[in-house]
């Protein structure tokens, strides 16, 4: 995604993403050098810190103060970036496999504990918000997430799931964090009920229309612009959208029984994925990322007016228009 | 150690235990096969259930229900579950290497990912007791320990660490979470503050004076008894306070260098452990085991007389006085 171009976006939030980048180093610091340096590597990485920007977003609808919902947009932020270091952990073992297997035992385990300190973390910051039901939520969301990395790992390489399997996997996958990051920020400022509720709701809208698309960009986008090959998902036997849609194509059907059955060669990779993009897979899976787009926007369309309204409406625009 | 002597210290709580059974079992069930599997897995192999254990006799010091507190006890047995399956993901990757790679990369994938639902599920489980500085409690006990685990990897075969080095590590790894099953079982059946303050005390040093025994143990006991070689903490580069203690005898000091060094042979191994065995780091590191325990039993004797007082004191004397 263009960072730049995002950041633009959400000019006015400036001083206070800042306030929060300066709160993200504080919170990731302990007594244990390796920790830190673990945990600092992760955060100078970046990311587009899109779950903090909900959050402040979506406080501004009640009564909006940095000092304390930075404390929410941390707590979310790093249970994003605790998902992503687990994510990588037993990735990571296996490229390095063979050439320094001490070093990433040593890594891997440092890292597992690494994640699981960030979202210890994420969950002291919450406690900041003296609201039982707060604490809930984001439990709530923890556990859905979780549910949700192990059922993708049940559903890898199983070349019959429907779209529902789907949507309901990308739901705790991304869905869910986004939207409880708009409904926390909306909680934490007092904003009224059904405020937090509709909130709520376009928040779990933009995380589908965005990891709709987000998946239709692992095979329209060169390896370039992606960071990594392109087709990742597919080799790595997560079955997106365009590919439930497509699987059922004369051609497209023996490729991936051979992906799945690991005997698929690189000529034939580059077939499948040709096959697949030229599909109405990706068609269809755009339709349904606007879907939710279009259900996204109808909810802000319905917020009280206030300066953060249209920023919602154009960052879930870009979300789900971005072409990388 | 002897699980049916241990059950018959708290024969009082047989019934309320069963309670907090069964709703661990209700804890770990989800819509993921898989997940339900692993957790069932863990759940049916038991354990000594301690936490819980002082969290119902802590409770006694305030309005006791069952009902009520079952949340907390749980919750505590949550997070000593997870932290037990993520201390195993790397080691069994470690251990299958080579023979089974795909299996065994897929078993830690699963494995890490279930050690964070239950982190979860213990988050969302506190979340009953609708006190926001229990939570609190919960949410610092869960970052100590996650520091204490890549503290414990820095010390790793850190010849000169000192006896502080140890005990810190160890109140964070043991103390800290028998501390807060205490603390925690206190606060949320109400008791007064100043019997909250000591049952956090109490915990603290009961946990204490355990894991220096569990650590003697390593050395002591026979393979039979420990259900693993003995001296597998060593083995592991973990020093711990006997080795602290013996460390500077001139046979021993030379062959714990090759231990770090991954040079010892097999008969050197048991020289060492024989050596260290009959020396005075197993007295000392006794000594210093029963300085927590009369801490520990100073606290309880100060505590209100009910009819948990007296558990108390004889589960802090039956773990302090295990011989395996």
């Amino acid at each position: 995604m263009d960072k730049m171009r995002l950041k633009l976006l959400y000019s006015d939030l400036k001083s206070d993403l800042e306030v929060i980048e300066n709160e993200l180093a504080a919170a990731v610091n302990s007594s244990s050098h390796l920790l830190n340096e673990a945990s600092l590597h992760l955060l100078l990485a970046g990311g587009k810190r899109i779950r903090p920007v909900f959050v402040l977003l979506s406080a501004k609808f009640g009564n909006y103060s940095i000092e304390s919902i930075k404390q929410v947009a941390v707590s979310v932020e790093l249970i994003h970036m605790a998902s992503l270091v687990h994510d990588d952990v037993i990735d990571d073992a296996e490229t390095r496999r063979g050439r320094e297997t001490v070093k990433s035992q040593w890594n891997n385990r440092v890292a597992m504990y690494t994640g699981d300190f960030l979202f210890a973390k994420a969950i002291e910051y919450i406690t900041a918000v003296k609201n039982t039901y707060a604490h809930e939520v984001l439990s709530h969301t923890m556990v859905e997430l979780c549910i949700g990395e192990i059922i993708q790992i049940e559903d890898k390489g199983f070349v019959d799931q429907t779209v529902r399997d789907y949507l309901r996997r990308i739901k705790r996958k991304t869905a869910i964090l986004i939207s409880a990051s708009c409904e926390l920020g909306a909680i934490s400022s007092g904003a009224d009920e059904k405020t937090v509720r509709r909130l709520k709701r376009f928040g779990y809208y933009v995380g589908m229309s965005f990891q709709i698309i987000d998946d239709i960009l692992d095979f329209t986008s060169t390896e370039e612009e992606l960071g990594k090959p392109a087709g990742g998902d597919l080799l790595q036997g997560n079955i997106t959208l365009p590919v439930i849609y497509a699987k059922n194509d004369p051609t497209i059907h023996p490729l991936l029984q051979k992906v799945f059955d690991g005997e698929i060669e690189e000529r034939e990779m580059q077939v499948l994925l040709d096959e697949i993009r030229q599909s109405d897979g990706i068609k269809r899976a755009k339709q349904i990322s606007n879907m939710y787009l279009q259900k996204a926007l109808h909810e802000v369309k319905q917020l009280p007016t206030n300066s953060a309204k249209k920023s919602l409406q154009n960052v879930a625009l870009f979300m789900s228009k971005r072409n990388f």
